[in-house]
């Protein structure tokens, strides 16, 4: 039997953490590294390996949990900002094969430990096109 | 009369952009910054400041496109990983004031512009605690 990860174990009771939200369905908890204050993770109680992965009605459910977290974030933890994030794969981060999504406060006066950096890279305009061709006949 | 965002500008036809997927409510299109291969915007065609101010049935729709663009990405143009991301205020990185998701395909060999930095900070087990009740309080 493949071992079960860290998150199944937390939503089986089996671990303890810090819960925000939960419902039948979705559970939101602390990430423990808080990269930020407030840094959140919420995720479907049923196992799926990733977003790409879980149902789109059940990732619906845990994005406006993942949408009213921020709000409350906002609210209530006085945050400038919040980033919605969720990682497919190890090539982008994901570290617990169970989908979830960070809900990450931003302050102005505290950048924390996490950043995002983004570098436009040189395209070519017909390439682009070409790449919108592939994409779009692919859905 | 406020000035439209670039988005609106798009989507109402009146700045060219290289259209991945289009439906009645919702539109990808290629980031003309491309900080990896493929890089594209999900984003509600009505307007809406961000992520937090978005009904959340549009939202899901928009996720929904979100989740089949990854899948994509993943299945045609060789993607190793994807990130799903969006940016709530300027402290967050949000730099249009319309929502958009940002879908993030990430390959091995070719990192590319995107990137992103999440540092434990310390945290006290109890302030921890109380952190979490705040937020559940406030939902």
């Amino acid at each position: 039997m493949e071992e079960k990860d860290i998150f199944c174990r937390i939503i089986d009771g089996e671990i303890q953490s810090n819960i925000v939200y939960e419902d039948q369905d979705v559970i939101a908890i602390l990430d423990i590294s808080q990269t930020t204050r407030g840094h959140t993770l919420v995720m479907p109680k049923k196992h799926y390996g990733d977003f790409l992965a879980c149902p789109a009605e059940l990732m619906g459910k845990v994005m406006n949990v993942a949408q009213k977290l921020g709000q409350a974030m906002m609210r209530e933890l006085g945050a400038d900002g919040v980033n919605i994030l969720s990682n497919v794969g190890e090539a982008a981060g994901q570290s617990v094969p169970h989908f979830h999504v960070h809900v990450i406060p931003r302050y102005l006066d505290a950048q924390g430990g996490f950043r995002i950096e983004m570098q436009s890279q040189k395209v070519n305009m017909l390439e682009l096109h070409d790449l919108a061709d592939q994409i779009k006949e692919s859905l």
